[in-house]
């Protein structure tokens, strides 16, 4: 399968079969290769809103393929405060660079840009529309401890802001793919837009609603915790409240499976108990660490290198 | 030719056969080499003014090389806020790298460091001042097009803020070397400033003011386009009607030179109508991308490493 | 020695055997080494409050010894403004990086860093707290030109902001290993706070405050000066006035020993009038320069790779 020149701009746009082919990639990638496929290859990093944890997993993952890496971390050093259009912008990088990651806080910017571009751009994340590569680290670390993912058999949960929240939008998008159930629990006026509900029924998965935190923890495989942010609440007093019935203690996981996990595609505030860090079901660190092999398979796949 | 050690701070520090060494240089660069001349030596990116496109040309033409880049890319993360001296912070830092790349809002800045530093700096800039390796970058952009440019063959046209233009002032005095005609058009109150004029024609270039853009536009070989700033208009209502009679559309190419190709700095705001990207005559992408090549040979030369 | 893995928090972590492993190993890397013993490592600078020098020095002593940097420069660019705990960065940083330089405004939290990383965490200073490696440095500067430090055999003197300057406890503290005789000036207010002269005597340091800035050049082999920072004084006045007499002069140089070194952690800005710079007493700028060297050891020495 031919990734080569390709964007990346939305999971809608990878098949099952070429996702499947990326979450093979990196696990062949954790293996470790001494060997550096993408030296003398230059990745661009244009992040018009910063993100330390998107750049610093793309930059490692490129710099340990053996490329180089440049861009700016943030919109102050860039061009585009003297007026520049993106557009403009893209078209000098493209000249300097043989990858770009590009992370922009207004809905579509990624994909403008793959418009313009000659070479591959890696959505990291466009305003609230979507950020691809978190999805497929999300994929290839539910892959990872459960196999049976790709069969259909596992009950996946979702908790917390499931209005806003662009990664639990992707996931489950991405989940069609695969067919399983899905467990929702989400505060008042954050609850998961009706579209991605109807998309998941209509590919045949099995997906509701569930009362309360506990429950989803009792039902699922895998338990995805969003953070909730404070400014998405009218009345502060109102956010304590809800805050507080959407935090994970060591005490509420000993109804849970032992094998059950835990993800959260960080930063974590509040939603997750320190203590809960060194229970078994605790994953989002090691989900965070398979961002740099999932970053390595998406670099050396569009760079036509692996 | 050896330019082994030398600073790169403005274009009158070279001569003629200099410059034309340089393009040459630039020309093998742009072949692309296997070999990588630079591994080992380490580039400082001192920016105390924002620049995304000289910095990361700059840096993509190091890490080409096979080179190394630090720096920091925004005054906010220097020592100057400390109250050290520009002096103290080039004794340092040509302690630590085998050449300074610097930008500074202060006219002589440059100058100034490449007197404290034992490695070679080279100007990204220094206020209203130089920027060296834009006027290298823009000769070579017409070299590569127009042969002819050495031998005096041509006519550039230069539009917009001609007042306070420093890309504009470098070109005039570096085609100096070269002969050739220039047209000139500006707004009132930003016209070139007498001594470039007097410069022009010390040197035997014919050169005129033209009334109109078109005029400009009809006459030339190369038209080279720059920015205007509102900041430079008393009035803003005054402005609104500048700008429009200063600004390039496709249907005014019509008249135009078939081969005639117009350059612009960047980045370009209104000046130049997006439906001009897709005639012939847009070079100013290429232009960008020539930084590369151009900025490859000063290092590699100023290096001593080509 | 084996020092591989080994949290570089304080200067109080290394024994008299350890400081002198690391000061040797500092004087290898001066003689060059055409190997590169750190490629493919990575090292991410995390720095929570902007330091150019000390960002630059360990990015210049990665880079030389062909390992790779990433990181952030600035705290606007991290996670930590989403509300992200230092413990959880620490827990995704290493699992990106092989080796973590971190510089954070608050004492302790390079400890704390170090309390939750599985990789070697190198304070590049924490508050007002500690600066390990600055401290290694200045023993290295002074080792080199007075190798007798080690038997105990010279005169140091600190003068300026004795109460604040991280820098001089640190130091004061490794002397303790050495012996020696300790002159102390500084202004009132600002003098050595007591627990640092008794550490001093109690390990047999001779320590003693002297009246003058000029008795202090007068008697010492090193004299360590450190800036005073008007914040600290109540009454603009009486900076004014203070700073005039902790300002050092070439003519005050004349009655000092011809072998007396004067250091300064730098910035500097008005302590060391500028024509002290071309007397044979200005050793600050080659102790800047030592910070490479040093750096290099210790990056080598906790990657286990020298």
């Amino acid at each position: 399968m031919d990734l080569r020149g390709r964007h990346v701009i939305s999971i809608a746009d990878f098949s099952r079969e070429e996702i499947l082919h990326i979450l093979r990639s990196a696990a062949e990638m954790e293996l470790g290769r001494p060997a550096e496929p993408l030296a003398g290859r230059l990745m661009a990093t244009l992040f018009f809103e910063p993100s330390t944890r998107t750049r610093l997993s793309f930059e490692a993952a490129m710099l340990k393929l053996g490329g180089r890496v440049m861009g700016f971390s943030d919109p102050g050093s860039s061009s585009a405060k003297k007026g520049e259009s993106l557009a403009d912008t893209i078209r000098m990088i493209e000249r300097y660079a043989d990858v770009i990651v590009m992370r922009h806080p207004r809905d579509g910017a990624a994909r403008l840009a793959a418009e313009v571009s000659r070479v591959p751009v890696i959505n990291g994340g466009d305003g609230s529309n979507q950020h691809p590569t978190q999805t497929f680290l999300d994929l290839y670390t539910i892959s990872r401890i459960f196999p049976q993912l790709v069969e259909g058999g596992l009950t996946v949960g979702f908790a917390g802001d499931l209005r806003y929240g662009r990664t639990v939008h992707s996931l489950i998008s991405a989940l069609c793919h695969f067919g399983g159930r899905i467990k929702l629990v989400a505060p008042r006026g954050l609850e998961l837009p009706p579209q991605y509900e109807q998309e998941a029924r209509a590919h045949g998965l099995h997906i509701e609603t569930v009362p309360t935190l506990q429950a989803a923890i009792d039902a699922c495989d895998v338990l995805y915790m969003t953070r909730l942010q404070e400014e998405r609440f009218p009345d502060p007093l109102e956010f304590d409240h809800i805050k507080a019935s959407y935090r994970i203690t060591a005490s509420m996981l000993s109804s849970a499976k032992p094998s059950m996990r835990i993800l959260h595609p960080l930063p974590r505030v509040n939603e997750i108990a320190a203590d809960v860090d060194d229970t078994v079901h605790a994953h989002y660190f090691t989900q965070a660490a398979n961002g740099i092999p999932v970053r390595q398979a998406i670099l050396g796949l569009v760079l036509g290198a692996v």
